[in-house]
């Protein structure tokens, strides 16, 4: 009986985040608004609002990595508990609040200070990604609730991954506050790094069975 | 052939509720409104709307937490029936209209009658908290639908928790007559409460366990 | 490895159908609108609107209602095939339009032509009794999908119930086309019945089980 | 243990994909805007936008023809890996984008240039069918994530059917900027053809065991 209880705990807290993860990618769509009282054709009034586009694109492709990342954390872990439950609540604080900064730099990148809503943008996403070390720690911390399996030369090394993260999301703040744009862009580079961030440890296990 | 049914039942339950409580949880950031017709900068304009993102802030723990109660709660149960499928729905409508209060709260803490707007916010989760309650009844009325490893005393101590929660809830509503802000606050620190409210069996069995 | 790709087919069936219930019934909250023009204070504004929050109550309890039968009938099926899977779409396609009727009720109850918001509303629930009776059509015809240890008579029951329920829904539009609130009214009590429909398959061995 | 790991892997992508399809599918109603300053009866009111009601009824059953299809494509799998997770993610992309050009269509439909509208209804899912064929590939490339029981018959006749897909797609698209009105006819027809799309080898295995 308590296994499937602690399986159940922890399939309700994927279910519900994937559950947030899913509703938070869809909304950003609604914050794409034509403007209404513009009477040219379609084309040019969707051009008016390029920037709304990217930051939909944008938004979803961080969205999407987030959720692949959070997927692979939650694996690590064999049951779940209070402090892992919060931690997570506070990373799902922060994915919800993804579609206002996203509508805030569709508003605002056209605009005479396009800094400010870069910034926010940016952001906003340092705070994530402590919040996503946060869950992390939850999961590992004195291997309270990491599967047997797991190694701790594994462990350590998601961890260095995760500050490196970090410490990257600071400095590209850092930069758009003085060259917003070029803030921008090495932003959305660093965000093609998560594609390729090691769990070595499962890949490891399923080549040792392929 | 009837365990499948039985737990499928629950499970979807489970799935419906946590489906509602995802989505009212993400949709309170569409109730956050930069206000279009101002000409400052960003900073100032968020600023000004400073209420908008304390509602967000507070619904979004409130959820979460009434989220990780009803998973506790629904965790005694070892199977679903009408009146558990009612009084859960009586709950989830509830939830579902957190999100009308919270923009209330966010639109008029900078009027001058700030008062009414907290109160309907705190009035909000009185009904919550008796609902709540009646899902807690519905599941341990008579033991119906009670897991057998589910002791006596353990259900008499979440009962009586829960009965304390709603008078001190009753009290924060009568608070916020008199002292809008101060019920308010009352009302938040409360929150806390709930985060170490104690289901102890699990705990006690999962200690038994490790 | 059959079984499994049959199951997890009848339970995407359920997960997907499940998500469409609980967005279309987490979404109604937004239709409730305080008018921003409105400088009174909060009660009165809200009183202005009480249609709309007696249309979100009761599109509530109907998605809630239209979800726990959803639940029974889907409960009859072994597994799931395409006619299965279109006949449930049409039904999600009518509750996903439940939003707009609820928007239209709330906001024509008060104005001087009520009856139109009326029909419109009640008529909702028309087809969508149809396409129920649809869905339960596609898993019992020549027994089809239907699990092995449900009844014939059973069968029988709740098909004459669904014909009932269609009839009393026709007889509430025709009433609402020309005493509008009392055609409203009926089709009120009329959603209790579904309360008490008796799936008695599942109770009885639930009873047989007990 | 590995098993569990990759069929939650499998299971968490389907999940999140019907999240995504259920909730993008939900939001269509919320395009339906009646105009407000109009001051004529309801069914006049309606009358003048029945584009949007067009347009949520074709995006609706093309999302849920998508999501049956993506239903059977991921069926076809026995596990995940990152180019699933990140192919499936360009799909999802594209399927939450949808209720944009669905609202553009409803707007522009009885405007004076009504082709811009239609040509970016019918351009949105020439991508889609070009991700969906890169999720399959992702799938049955050198038979990397196919499940033993399916046959290389079987993933050459799915792969025929997708690039008939495209081309006819393709063709719609062309001939809307000429006939936009033919060409969305055209593009209605289309979809029936989804419908019958043979996954041969599924119902093979049923029919073998029925």
């Amino acid at each position: 009986v308590i296994p499937r209880q602690d399986n159940l705990e922890l399939s309700r807290l994927e279910a519900f985040s994937d559950g947030v993860f899913a509703i938070s990618i869809t909304l950003l769509v609604l914050e794409i608004k034509l403007p209404k009282e513009d009477v040219r054709e379609l084309w040019a009034r969707m051009g008016s609002i390029w920037p709304s586009f990217l930051s939909f694109f944008l938004s979803f492709v961080i969205i999407l990595i987030i959720w692949v990342n959070h997927h692979k954390v939650i694996n690590l872990a064999r049951r779940s508990d209070n402090a892992l439950l919060y931690t997570n609540g506070l990373l799902l604080l922060l994915v919800t609040f993804i579609p206002f900064p996203t509508a805030v730099l569709g508003e605002t990148l056209l605009s005479s200070h396009p800094q400010q809503g870069i910034l926010l943008y940016c952001g906003t996403f340092l705070p994530l990604s402590l919040s996503f070390r946060a869950v992390f720690h939850a999961i590992v911390n004195h291997r309270r609730l990491v599967r047997a399996e797991i190694k701790d030369e594994d462990i350590r090394r998601i961890s260095r991954a995760y500050w490196l993260g970090f410490l990257v999301y600071l400095r590209a703040c850092i930069f758009a506050v003085f060259f917003p744009c070029l803030g921008l862009a090495v932003y959305l580079s660093l965000n093609v790094l998560w594609l390729a961030l090691p769990y070595a440890t499962r890949s490891t296990e399923i080549k040792g069975l392929t």
